[in-house]
């Protein structure tokens, strides 16, 4: 098991035949995040084969257009496919009116529980947390409210090797504190050590997401050392000006704060209208840092093979 | 000359893969009205290759998502590319409140004039009319506020023969009274009969769009003699409890409606999703009106081949 990204769409501004904006599906050990929901995210999931009932949470990282406008629909289409399982939604406090006010204007009383939860601009904050996994928001610099988001996976720093446990018969309410390094102590009294026991766990994977943003270095800190680290990139260094007056950044803004971050990998996405050849964007990306991918539509990064 | 309509989508409901929901485009003598705007209007719209910019009034029948939710991007999408022409939309007037929110929240301030006409719901009342067309709104019947549109063109009822213009060198400022009829008085005192230097004009496009609506015989006369009468068939006709139910239609309600307005043509669409096989769909709404055509996606009527 381990993290998986999909990438629904990665074009900034307007969505064209065969370009669509901001929309990325996390499969995190089977619990499916939506990360923006631009329009027509619902489409691309089904193109992408997603059955997008399974979605548990969404997160909207700000309120411009390109970033939120397939949501209401996919809220609807949900409603109308006669989902139950609860819907989780992680936004600026805004999107619930614009959300509100047009399920009441058609008078839809949803068939399943949408719960709402208002991010604080400016702050940064866990959104949800449990054994599994840890969800945390950040601010970026985008001249609107407009917050990163960083998935960081838990796992025990041991893992158990079953033909051991089966030898020594541990019994299972054993089993959490030595995967978290205890030593087993057998019922004659003798000691099995713990690297007898277990073998090291993998490093759990790490996703930071941020998008849109002006090159904003306050993140390098909050986003260190992540397995991935998706980071807009609207422009080539020669826009370096347009980017910094649209808040936006560019290749070599997104290689820096990987570098400054120590982040393992770098993603880059939001690509202006203007690049039809993201070759050129990929070469210099990774003038500054080495591993880097370049965002395309349908795109699934698996983790492990980081 | 004569009107064109394109189908952009025709599906009810839920946008797929290769279905989209209600839109159409009314190609009105090179004025572009867009009836409906369903999510992934905008794409449908670059698929079919016409120019968005150029669409000058956009009709909403109701504010079901369906029937709008690709608006606030195609709004967003015509700001982003620098236009400047205006854009009146005509809808039911909670849609300004979902529109100004969103824009509002954006900070968006439109780069080209806006103009917002509110329709009054359960009146027929005249939304725009000018020299060459009139364009009016009914109500439907579907449990929500509902309009349908209609579309008339205005053409003088003679036509000029330029040759006999020429031989009797009739001044410009003639012609207007002459093409509504009148004979023309040369300056020796000699007239002209209207038969000799003008021909009967063509018989002037009409087209009225009936979605969504329950079978509702009070659009019978305010539709009649129409060349082409779009009304949704949401169903076919075994499922007419169910059409009743949900304020839908069924194929024979809609090719009775076709007969007692004697319309010349009927196309039919916002068929649900479960009907793959469109030709069942037709067999049934043409065992009652013979002239029926079913929407497609693409489907461009030239209304001078009907």
């Amino acid at each position: 098991m381990s993290y998986k990204l999909t990438i629904l769409g990665c074009s900034s501004a307007i969505p064209t035949v065969d370009k669509n904006p901001t929309a990325q599906l996390l499969n995190a050990n089977e619990r499916f995040f939506l990360i923006d929901c631009a329009e027509g995210t619902q489409v691309q999931l089904r193109k992408y084969k997603i059955k997008f009932q399974k979605i548990s949470r969404i997160f909207i990282s700000h309120l411009h257009g390109d970033h939120y406008f397939g949501l209401i629909g996919l809220i609807s289409s949900m409603h109308l496919l006669g989902r139950e399982k609860e819907l989780h939604i992680y936004a600026h406090p805004e999107l619930k009116k614009i959300i509100d006010i047009q399920l009441d204007i058609a008078s839809t009383e949803l068939c399943y529980p949408l719960f709402f939860h208002p991010i604080t601009p400016d702050v940064d904050e866990v959104l949800f947390e449990d054994k599994k996994i840890k969800i945390s928001t950040f601010p970026l610099n985008h001249g609107i409210d407009c917050n990163g988001f960083l998935f960081e996976e838990k796992l025990s720093p041991r893992k158990l090797l079953s033909d051991k446990v089966q030898e020594y018969n541990i019994p299972i309410d054993k089993l959490k504190e030595i995967k978290q390094g205890s030593d087993f102590i057998t019922t004659d009294g003798i000691k099995i050590d713990n690297t007898e026991i277990t073998k090291d766990n993998r490093t759990p994977d790490s996703y930071a997401f941020c998008s849109d943003t002006k090159y904003h270095e306050e993140i390098v800190d909050k986003i260190k050392n992540v397995t991935l680290l998706y980071h807009e990139a609207t422009f080539m260094q020669d826009r370096s000006v347009r980017a910094n007056e649209t808040n936006h950044s560019t290749t070599i803004d997104a290689a820096n704060i990987a570098n400054l971050s120590s982040v393992k990998n770098l993603l880059i996405g939001h690509f202006s209208q203007r690049y039809q050849d993201k070759g050129l964007l990929l070469n210099e990306v990774r003038s500054i840092f080495d591993k880097s991918i370049v965002a395309s539509e349908g795109l699934t990064i698996d983790f492990s093979d980081l």
